[in-house]
This record gives C-alpha cells, structure tokens and sequence, in this order.
C-alpha cells in the first residue's frame, strides 16, 4: 500500500518533495540554469518513462492492466512530450537542444533501474518504482500551490500549476489506487519488504535527481 | 528486406497463405466449428499481440519508432478487440465464452516465440517474427477477394472484407515499410541469415496456427 | 506448493507421466524413430532450458537464488548436453544431426512459454514453469524402474536408468524444495491462482512434447 | 571493434583510466575511507554483474556464446566474490557490512544500464556496455604495475597486482576478442554509431563511479 511505502521511507520522503530545487521552485528563487538543466534532462526522462509504460504492457496479465499501461504510455507520447517540447521552447530550448543534451547519471540511475525493475520484477514492483515519481509531483504541486504568493509573479507559476492542476491530480490519484490493488494481491513480509525497498529506492533516486538539477551536473 | 525473406521461405510462404484452412474460408466451406476455433483462439493471440507491441516500444531507441509502435498497440486495444469480441457476438461468441478458452499449443508457440524474439533480439529480430502475420493476412484477403465469387454468398464474406479492405492493406504496407527500414540498418551476411530464419520460422507457425484452427485442436 | 499445483492439475498430471510415449519406453515397445525424434529435440529444448536458467540468474534478488540458477545452468551446460551427445551418437545422431533439426512447434511452445514466463512473471513464475519438467521426469524414471521387467533386455533401459538414478533424483527433489520456498514468500489466493495455472499449462506442454515426440512430428 | 570505440571516446577514455583515484591508488596516496568505500559498492557492483552475465546467456544465439557468458558468470560467482569478500576482511569489512551497504546513484547508473543494454538491445549491445569495464582496469592494472615504485610500499599494492596479472590480462583480452567478432557481424554506420555511444556512455558511468567512491557518495 502506498500509504505504508511512503511511511517506510522515512526522512527520504521529505527529502525529494521538500528538497531545495522544490522550495526554489516555490519561491521563485530559482537560477534559470538549473531549471533548464532540469527541462532538458526531464525531457529525456519522459522519453524513458514511456519505455517503461511499453514494459508494463507487456508485463501485464490482465486486459485491464494493459489498458491502463497504454492509458499511461499515451499521456506520455501524446501530451506530454509535445507540452514539454512547446513549455521548453518558451525557455529558449529548441527540440535539437533537447535532443542533443548527454543524459545525467542520476537521470540514467532512475530510468534504467525503473526499466529494469520492470523487467526483473513483477508488475508490482514495476509501479512500486514509478510511484514515487508520479505521485510526488502531484504532492509537489498541491503544496507549492497552497504557498501564499507562489503563484503571483513567480517565474515557474506554470509548471507549479500543471501539477497542481486537477488533470494532474488525478492521474496520480489512479496511480495509487493501482498500486494498491496489485499490493493488495501480494500478501506476505518478504514482498512488503521487496516492495518497500523498492519504492524507498526510487524515492531517493528522485532526490538524486533534484541535486543533479540544482547543481546542473551531468 | 521483405521481399528477401519471403523469397527464403521457398514453399514455407505458399503453405501459410494458400492453406487448406484459407482456401476452406475463400469457397466458404470451411466447418463453422473451425471458424469458431479460429475466433477464439484469435482472440488469445490479439491480447498476447498486443503485449508485444508493448515490447516494441520498450525496445524502441528513437522517438519515431516509439510512436510506430504505439500506433501498433493502439489498432489492437482500442480498435481490433472490440471489432473482434462483436464480430464473435455474430457467431455466438460471448467474450466469456472467449475469455475461458485454453490457449492451443500453436497459439503458445508463435506468440511466445514473438515475445522471445522481443526480448532476445533486437527491434529487428522482432519485426521479422511479426511481419508473416501482418503481411500474410493482407495477401491473402487480397487474394480471396479477387477470386470470383468469394465474397457474395460466402458465410466469412466480411472476414475477407476486412482483411482485403484498404485499411487492412495500409497497415501491412506500413509494416514492410518498417521491417525495411530496420534491415537497412542491419547489414551483413550473418544477421540476414539469422533475422530470415526468424521469418521463416515465424511464418510455419502461422501454418500451425491453421492446422490447429482447422482440426480444433488444444 | 508443488503437491498443491500438482492436485490442482487434475487429470493434467497422469496425461502428462503415463502417456503412451512413456508407457512405450518402459515396456521397450517405442518405435526406434520415435525415440531418435525425441532424442533431436531435446537437444533444442536443452539449449533453450539453459538460457532460461541464465535469465534466472537475472531474476534472482538474493546471492543463494543466484547461485542455485547457476547450478541448474552448470548442469546442463557443462554435464548434461555433453551426456546427450555422446547418448545421440550411440543411437547413430552425429551432433551435425542434432543442430541442423528444424525445433518442433511443440518444443517451441514450452521453451518459448517457459522464457516469457521468466522474464514476463517473477522468479516463482519461472519455477511454476520449469518444475513439471525437472519433477515430472524424476518421477517418470522411479516409476518404470520399479515396473518388473522393465530395465532389462529394454532398449531404453539407460534411459530409465538415468531418470531414476539417485543424482538426477536429488535434482529434481531441490527443484520442489526451491518452488515450495519461494511460494511461501507468495501469499494469497490470486497469485496461487496463476502460479497454479502456469504450472498445469506447463504439464500440458510437457504431454504435448511426448504427442510430437510419438507421432515424429515437426 | 574495441579499437574504434575506445579512438571515439576521445577524453572520456583517459578521464576514466588515468582518474584521480586511479592516480591515488597508483601512489598510494588515496584516503582509506575512499578504498573502503569503493570497496563495498564494488561488491555490489558485482551481483548486478552477475546478474548481466546470466543475461547474455539468455540472449545467446550460439552454443559458445552461452559458454563464453557461462564463464563470465562462473568467473564472478566462483572466484571475483570469494576474493573480493575475503579482500575486503583484510580491510575490516565482514561480508554484513557488504551487505547492508545501500547501493550508490553512480553504481546504479552503470549495473541498471547494463542490464537494460542486455535487455534491450542485442548481444553486441551487451558487450559493448560491459567492455569499458572489463578492459579499463586491466589497462589501469598494467599501467599502475610499470610506474616505478608503485607496488611496494603502497596499500594498494595487492590491488594492483590483481589486475596487471596475467590471469585478469587474459579476461580482458579475450573480452576484447568477444566484442570484435560480434561487431564483425553488425556493419553498417547506424549501428557503429548506436554501439560507439554505449561504449563511451559505459566508459563515462566507470569515471563517475570512481567519482562516487573518491567522494564517499551515495
């Protein structure tokens, strides 16, 4: 259960979605290096995340799983990446610049253990590893949003209010309840632990993330 | 290169696309117990599809054919299913009816043999295990089409219809032109041979797939 | 469980043990083409095994899964294949035999389903399908050693002999002993439910490999 | 071939064998707690390694493919760990303390690659991920063991001697042959170009792995 999992994590939790990226990206305060250091390596992220949506088509066992893989694969091809090519854009990076832009470690780190978790483990494990991801960004953008005076006149009011959107919101709000149901088919400490280590892994690989961005690092 | 491979297969080919079974569906004598079979088991093979389209996008390293794959996916789940669990209604076929059939030995050999070849191979090895299918299909709708008299009177009238329709056809156009593309990257001697033992190899099972259908068998 | 995925298997079990292709070799009656048909494939099945056994590997989370994968593909990399060669060349198989046989449709079935098995479910998926083979022979060679008569003046009698032998016994014994540990970490019914399920299709594969095997076909 | 790839890397080859924990360790001047460090995430980094050869048995065409990986597994299992836990008790790390270290983003980034190059893309693929590591320590091993003065009197003296020997030279050497004839079989610019980027990528994740250990990170 996600609930469990996000407890499990302990001060790791905190560590991704209060991280100093987020509370620049709240305040405004952050350089704009950073944050197109971010949107070039997000970029690539989503191009891998929609890899792992393919994994998860194939890992699935029932109809309904499979649709809602595709659902995912979809938002990702379909919308996302054409938001995010147009939002960078409105940050002076063109489609090449994204295109060309090496891959960071820890942008590497994240994808490639989600895809190969997607592969070694379960479909369980799979969304025990996307999770974190998709729903701490909803958590993101309620509380940037909330923040008085983080959306006036801040540089990044729009990519808080995509998150905070109720689009958004619900999509991470599926995602937990279809963690939860695949949880719920796997009873047993030995897989809660599996699980929760997995989930706690995929949490600090976020962290690790908002550092790289920060520090605009490859 | 399609027109290489198919040309290996030597009486492979003929034996998949001119079978008993279709010839039966093309004079409209086929048994109908072995048309309901065919549906059924049909109906296992599409979902197994599907997951490996899933695979492909996995697979994919550019963007492009990411979406070729997608769109692959997408014909199957969204469109292909639902013709296939109405069109089944027509026949007396519920989708539990569907739902509760035991995959045939044929069915498990050419779709997890695609699925292997997903996953051991690369995108190439892939295509070259799903081309027989789709291209194989689109000929021999084609050619039940043209035969006189095939269509009217004809109890699989709309089967043909579908498979010899220009929307079918565009597919399995589309199809060559991706295994084509990929090939041209693949160049020498050892990977031809290799990826044209996968489509021959790929191509007996679909003529297995007509045994099966035609003798009921499990 | 294995004793509980065997009762589940019903009347799958007995089809798969005392088939005529079984009751054939104890009672010495096997036609010779038979047996050297059989004996070709299961030079390809032993390739496939192997490889399934390194995607185990793969699929190990702790050092003792790891090893006890590893030891399975020792076995047949390094023993196994090498006893066969040398069993084939007695019966007038070269080697060149054995690699130019074109693999069965039913021998593509159960290696093909047992891969995706693998790489598709977890590690107890992998065992579900692998443990009807590993078990069913065992229990196949104590049967018709112990049928009077049947070990002498049989053309098969090394045959049996091996399957009964105490080496390939403790084999097959580890075998239940790493499925039952595993499914004890896999608690609740839906995932007993389709642990049992992959392991009666796998005993279905394993009758459909004898059918193949009697009726010398491809 | 590996010539080729290593001429592409340009300053990413020396970045990664003349690094300065590379350079420490050759004078001996490298803070233990960087050693120690670096030895518990190599430990690891070895599971994972394992892990990736029991891929490439899998993804194996040919007989001797299989055997070569098997080794590669063997190599680790039966021999590298054994060493490397025993190596590391001299250092006053019980394999516990192995065990209970949590992986590091720089050694994810390399293994998670690795496997998903395994998965996703061919053989070739596989080793040309996997060369970068095998090659580079034994290249830094030779150069370290001719520096003058380098092996007495350091630390790491033993270390050193590991991977100048001629047992570790002649993995390295034949890793290179292994890589060669795959890429014999893959002409074309398209794939030279895909297998030069993984190549430089794997070479580019090794120096952010001493990166990683120099530093204490996780």
């Amino acid at each position: 259960m996600f609930a469990n999992f996000k407890q499990d994590c302990g001060g790791t939790w905190p560590a991704y979605v209060e991280h100093s990226f987020v509370r620049q990206i709240g305040d405004g305060t952050l350089p704009e290096a950073s944050f197109r250091h971010y949107l070039k390596q997000d970029y690539l992220f989503l191009l891998h995340f929609a890899r792992a949506y393919g994994l998860a088509v194939f890992k699935a066992q029932a109809l309904e799983d499979m649709l809602q893989a595709k659902a995912g694969l979809a938002a990702i091809l379909d919308l996302e990446i054409g938001v995010h090519v147009k939002y960078c854009a409105g940050w002076g990076l063109s489609q090449e610049d994204l295109q060309r832009e090496p891959e960071a470690t820890a942008n590497l780190a994240y994808t490639r253990f989600l895809l190969e978790r997607g592969l070694a483990g379960n479909l369980t494990d799979f969304h025990a590893a996307l999770t974190p991801c998709v729903v701490g960004y909803a958590e993101i953008g309620r509380h940037l949003a909330k923040a008085a005076g983080s959306v006036e006149a801040n540089p990044y009011a729009d990519w808080i209010a995509m998150y905070a959107g109720e689009e958004y919101q619900q999509v991470a709000r599926a995602q937990i309840a279809q963690l939860d149901k695949l949880c719920a088919q796997e009873q047993g400490s030995e897989r809660h632990r599996q699980l929760s280590e997995t989930f706690t892994l995929a949490t600090r690989l976020e962290a690790a993330f908002w550092d790289m961005a920060l520090q605009c690092q490859l």
